[in-house]
């Protein structure tokens, strides 16, 4: 089996992932986005990380799709006693992670150790890495002015219109010698069905990253993307609507076009058949198959056919 | 019934000031040490405020002695599962007030903004002031070196001799304008049974503090100081055993001397009497009576004893 290194955002490249770990195991290496990252009560929380881990490590709360399964929550009813209700929930065992992680930023240590170092206490057999160890804060515009990300997806529910998006310190970031490393040791290079524009992004505007796949696919490793869009829709999370206001198409085809120079290869649902040609027409490979992850076992299925896929490409180099 | 200001540390500070509490109501305002405070997993801890401001608010677990009642350990349960077991062990509810504090001064808030912010989301009738905004650390030297007061109180127990003291960043502190109106304010001046080393001396090494209460004494405004040391022994933590080794006597004489110049009267506990003389012979005046707070009825009767003895002197200034 390739080495696997999977691009990916949250619930979406997370349950991905947990399908290639059933596939590949150890030889996954998860470069996660750290563009939603936020300090909230002086705490360093990574969302689309903790929720890559979590579901890696089996702890995921499948239901809510975020943060630990058999969660509580007296820390934010105690919270909410004092104050206004948190928009941001927090669990008590949630915050065990963040109070830990908290801890050893502080003592020095760097995010990508951080992270190496959190996955083996939770178990988790692959690689999980931070896209950077520099600050970088995904920020959105929308008709209220730039709102931080978390207080667009979270506080305000997505509901505004998002007119522009930004990087805020990725272009003075460089992503790490881990990924770097992941991405050179690489058999083949998997992007998530993640949000397109927020979550992968984000990862791309890395300095090193773009650089690195580009290398990777010289070698010969292709790199292969997966629609989150289906049937127009994202199957979570607000990329359908993004992808409109932002002047794109809401579908399969306008998420391939954002792919077309990154990718060899593009995974679609079968419900949208009508768009392979379109995607072919970008010089695109195709697999067309089930993309909805509805439980384990559509998980492996689909890394494996993902796997399988990419295993039969040859990169074209442009 | 006088205003009365009360410098204190934590558990003997908590109680008088309780007692205080039910004597003259919201005309207390309570000047606690900040020296012990700290940053653990980026949360900010203030140990001896929020046992004054817990008490207070009567939401303190008498048993333990420290934290919230009815407390649970959910996150710390989970922490220990991701790390080594925390020697510093903050309740679910407790931790409410960490993330609450730490998001207040994260905005910018000053410490004393936040501790009145607190006080009355908590519903305290008084006023609780941390000593100084600035940032104050108390250390103690051991056999080991140099500890931060934390570790050598709650992590080694207090196990340590304790050789020498200090207290890092006091000589740049000064004092808040919210201190010095409550003692420009104050008809009587309170030093509780708390630790004189290292809860109450902290409080005096800042500037602006001990020529307030100065000034306070040329007004006739009395100071009394109660003891916590009886019959050789403090009520609760090192008091003794630091007094001793600092070469100190460990006793209310000994107590007595390290407020001669500070106080006009002092407060000790009847098994004591045969200190009385010699704490006159340092001028001060005395009132002896049962000293040790078991119950909200014993803290009330001595909160009202020491307010009626401090009524009936008259600062002799030196």
């Amino acid at each position: 089996m390739p080495r696997v290194v999977e691009l990916a955002g949250g619930v979406g490249g997370a349950k991905l992932a947990d399908g290639l770990l059933a596939e590949v195991g150890a030889d996954l290496t998860v470069i996660v986005n750290s563009g939603d990252d936020l300090v909230l009560h002086g705490l360093a929380i990574w969302p689309d990380h903790d929720t890559v881990a979590y579901t890696l490590a089996g702890l995921d709360d499948a239901v809510r799709g975020w943060g630990l399964a058999n969660e509580t929550w007296t820390v934010m009813d105690r919270l909410a006693e004092l104050d206004e209700e948190p928009w941001f929930r927090l669990g008590d065992r949630d915050l065990a992670t963040h109070l830990w992680r908290t801890g050893r930023l502080r003592d020095g240590a760097r995010p990508t150790v951080v992270a190496i170092e959190l996955a083996r206490r939770l178990g988790i057999a692959a690689t999980v890495l931070p896209m950077t160890d520099d600050e970088v804060r995904t920020e959105v515009r929308t008709d209220d002015g730039w709102l931080e990300f978390q207080e667009y997806f979270v506080h305000r529910r997505q509901a505004p219109d998002v007119r522009e998006v930004r990087f805020r310190g990725a272009s003075e970031a460089s992503t790490t010698p881990e990924v770097i490393a992941a991405l050179e040791a690489a058999g083949l290079i998997v992007v998530a069905p993640s949000n397109p524009i927020v979550s992968i992004a984000p990862i791309l505007a890395i300095g090193g990253i773009v650089g690195a796949i580009a290398a990777a696919r010289r070698r010969d490793v292709p790199v292969v993307a997966v629609s989150g869009i289906v049937g127009g829709r994202a199957l979570k999370g607000p990329a359908d609507r993004m992808l409109a206001s932002l002047g794109h198409e809401s579908s399969a085809l306008g998420v391939a076009r954002l792919y077309a120079e990154l990718a060899d290869g593009f995974v679609l649902d079968t419900v949208d058949a009508a768009s392979r040609p379109g995607i072919e027409g970008l010089g695109l490979a195709t697999l067309m198959t089930d993309t909805v992850m509805t439980d384990d076992a559509s998980r492996a299925r689909l890394a494996a056919e993902v796997v399988r896929f990419g295993r039969s490409l040859h990169p074209v180099h442009a």
